[in-house]
């Protein structure tokens, strides 16, 4: 199948004149075909379709929209090579990676599907009429969630399948019953034509009405603006830069009607080496701290870019062996020239910063590649510099020797907001540990014990969110099957008659959900 | 008891100098006494408290909580007669209504004791560790949800109970272990007080931190904003203006970290007329409608501000109906000189409109009493003009006369979000229902069949909310058990040690929480 690089906006293809081509970031140099720009009228076109999608598609049964979600897993699968061919050209990710990648998406689609049958997600609960209950009657009360509209979905550059058109932010939506409008992600326009037109396929082939997918691609930032924007369009799900979420959000909120935005933006993910753990196992905890920090040249949004540690001879261990490992790390194609760029100019300005320390750093290479870099600061000087907690994205970290355990404590407690905080700790460490529980929970949406960041299960129990600028809303996950909610709503219903209640809130229960009734939750 | 009109800033009572006095609106005379005028400098005294009594607030066992709300609730009822005098004096509200909203106040208390006894509102989820799964063992994944962190609570004007200072946000927010601020609503400081003081003997007699609960009063608009900028509150309930709430969204966006404001806003609450209905008891809707409109006011949120009908003889019957009921109500003292002009002058923009008739309406009188003013205007006139859709606080209806039902189904696309929307059908009906619910549904937070909105149950299945801007989030609700999940955020725990597991996560279950395993809720 040869790539057409038209918009796509339902059923249709649209070519449209000036456009753009994906860069290959190993050989620098742009590859075939060029894609098409969207432009304001046309995200006026996608958002028409998907409003008169969204009635129909929201009130399908659960279990016709958990088999769109299954038919779009299959779908990918069936392209075959040719969609981690192209996406390994449009990011320089290996096959291995694309392949585990590939499985997370289509799982996660699977997973979203037995959510959809389990129809808890409904939120289902009867208050039933007390007619005769004193000083007065009480009515028919029935709740239950119902999908926001349709949503704006922005690819991310890091998760070219995972997070992007067919990612963790569509399946959701898809699954609350939203239909969605995709903006591609200039990196991989290929690989997002594959999946698209996969999801498109999936759509017409289970009869659903077009207007429930359309993917817009461009490199002009007027019709992104445009989407989030439109009154049609009642949610937005992204995962970028900090300066990117922002700029979406202050447009979401001075929309005459404003809508949330769910960004994912910036995180360093604290990584804290209790006392008795880093005497322990400090050489240990130093290799596999570099093989999570390197691991696909560090561009995950768990990246460890923060260790917390006593200052003293375990740290220097720890030190170490992670200087002596991250000596063998090859460097990697980064997934764009632009993103290695900017993770060259972090790393610089750490290494050129009066009070940070290069603790060990890769030559740097040629060809889009990053390698790793690694930095100690003390932790009263950390404290006293506000930009040594921006995230780098890439393989760099900066450790914080502290001087004691409090001090460690007020640096977590300084902190902004993040996806995760890991904590390595042995026994012995168990007490200190509870006492920095209160401050990691306030701070993180995840906390891991002797673990590392990288690496987000799919999963019910799942967090991937966290405190502003981690995420805009950490009331909300975006991995898990928790994220459906992010795009739901509920709505009461008051003495309405059977015959006109959702299915959901019938008499006879013909879902088969479980429902909460007068507060305590009755199983089918 | 005499009030002292102090701030109360955990155990300290606090005067100031420059105060302001309560209005009797009845009288238009001032009260005694003088109450203080809170500063930032005291906010940011309420705030350290109430960020340092946090941390032990949420993990206090939510038995505890439960015991505090019930407390609180006892200690409101033990006032007596001194809190509904004062209330009574405040508000112009009458005895029986203040009674009423006395015990609805105690049982939200109450009801939200029984939701921290339930246990549900932890959302505890476990995907056990899969050590075993190929390619990659899955860590041992566990969810709970935490508190937000400390909430700041607008008292509002309308409900001097049921939503001031011992209201459905600080109830929720207690529950779910959030300490609260609340900013006094300056219409009446002594009932806040009396009640105020009464949270405040339940949080000592109970032992919880004094930083769980504190309370700012004054006029001066600077503390309120400087509370919502304040960093250590993480959350905003607000019920009051369209203007007001807008301020307060701004502010809390505009913060380093922004946070979640609720805001519930504007609401001119649609009740539809569908033909059947109409034609066989046009008279008794008319005469129901006027009570609905007229009851307390119509001073409620809930108010029953829009008629949509299609044109003709029916229709006229209602009218008729509804003019003569309203041609017996007496007017009725409003709760502040300030809500009374606005309300006169919203009147007489309709009554001066050009394109809208005065159908009813009680003669103006004086000493702050407001009665009742209806009119009509055609949907094609009333689609020309938004600022017809506006709401006028206080009993003011109008209703839009329909050329036919589809003419019907498009105003109602196009009024903006509402809290509630009321259909009155008969099983003739029933066809055209079916169709208008779609539009109701992305509409409206809650949708009646055969009642008036007036009158809110506080239950499990009731939703208080809607699209902006009836309120500023439509994921949640303001009343109902429901509402505790506003200030709730989750949290994942991977491969955290029991010993170090919230108790909520504990492997022996030691709270006997229904947990979802793999998924699948487990009742305990």
């Amino acid at each position: 199948m040869s790539l057409h690089g038209n918009l796509l906006i339902g059923r249709s293809r649209i070519a449209t004149e000036a456009g753009f081509k994906a860069v290959d970031p190993a050989a620098d140099a742009q590859i075939e075909p060029a894609f098409a720009q969207a432009t304001p009228a046309h995200v006026d076109q996608a958002c028409a379709l998907a409003w008169a999608a969204f009635d129909g598609f929201r009130e399908a049964a659960p279990e016709d929209r958990a088999r769109l979600l299954e038919k779009i897993a299959e779908n990918i699968v069936a392209i075959g090579d040719e969609l981690l061919d192209r996406a390994g050209a449009e990011t320089g990710l290996p096959r291995a990676r694309l392949e585990g990648e590939r499985g997370r998406t289509v799982g996660q689609l699977r997973l979203f599907a037995s959510v959809l049958r389990n129809g808890d997600w409904l939120g289902a609960r009867i208050d039933p009429a007390l007619p005769e209950r004193k000083p007065m009657a009480r009515a028919d009360l029935r709740l239950r969630n119902i999908p926001v509209g349709p949503v704006a979905v922005f690819g991310a550059s890091n998760f070219p399948l995972a997070f992007s058109v067919a990612g963790g932010d569509t399946a959701s939506a898809l699954a609350a019953g939203c239909p969605v409008v995709v903006k591609v992600h200039s990196a991989h326009p290929g690989t997002s034509e594959l999946v698209g037109e996969a999801i498109a396929a999936a759509v017409a082939e289970l009869g659903f009405h077009e207007g429930v997918f359309s993917m817009l691609s461009g490199t002009q930032r007027e019709f992104g603006q445009a989407l989030v924007a439109d009154w049609r369009i009642k949610a937005v799900g992204f995962t970028g830069s900090r300066g990117g979420g922002q700029a979406l959000i202050r447009i979401a909120q001075s929309r005459p009607e404003p809508i949330p935005v769910y960004a994912e933006m910036s995180s360093i993910n604290p990584v804290i080496l209790l006392p008795a753990a880093l005497s322990a196992r400090a050489e240990a905890l130093g290799t596999a701290f570099v093989g999570s920090l390197t691991m696909g040249a560090g561009q995950f949004c768990t990246n460890p870019g923060l260790i917390l540690a006593v200052d003293g001879p375990d740290l220097e261990r720890f030190i170490a062996a992670a200087s002596s490992a991250l000596a063998n790390v090859a460097p990697i194609t980064m997934l764009t020239p632009g993103i290695c760029q900017a993770y060259r100019t972090g790393v610089a300005a750490l290494a050129g910063h009066e009070k940070v320390t290069t603790v060990a750093r890769v030559a740097e290479v040629g060809g889009n590649k990053g390698a790793g870099a690694l930095f100690a600061v003390t932790a009263a000087d950390f404290l006293s510099d506000h930009a040594l907690g921006a995230e780098v994205f890439g393989s760099s970290s900066v450790i914080i020797r502290c001087p004691d355990l409090g001090v460690l404590k007020e640096v977590l407690e300084h902190l902004e907001g993040q996806l995760t905080a890991t904590v390595h700790l042995d026994e012995g460490d168990h007490g200190v540990a509870a006492t920095l529980l209160p401050t990691l929970e306030r701070r993180a949406g995840r906390i891991l014990a002797n673990g590392w960041p990288t690496g987000v299960e799919v999963c019910h129990a799942m967090v991937h969110g966290g405190p502003f600028p981690a995420t805009s809303d950490p009331r909300s996950t975006s991995v898990g099957s928790l994220a459906i909610d992010r795009f739901l709503r509920p709505v009461c219903y008051q003495d309405i008659p059977d015959a006109l209640l959702p299915a959901a809130l019938k008499r006879d229960n013909p879902l088969g959900l479980n429902r909460r009734v007068d507060g305590v939750v009755q199983k089918a």
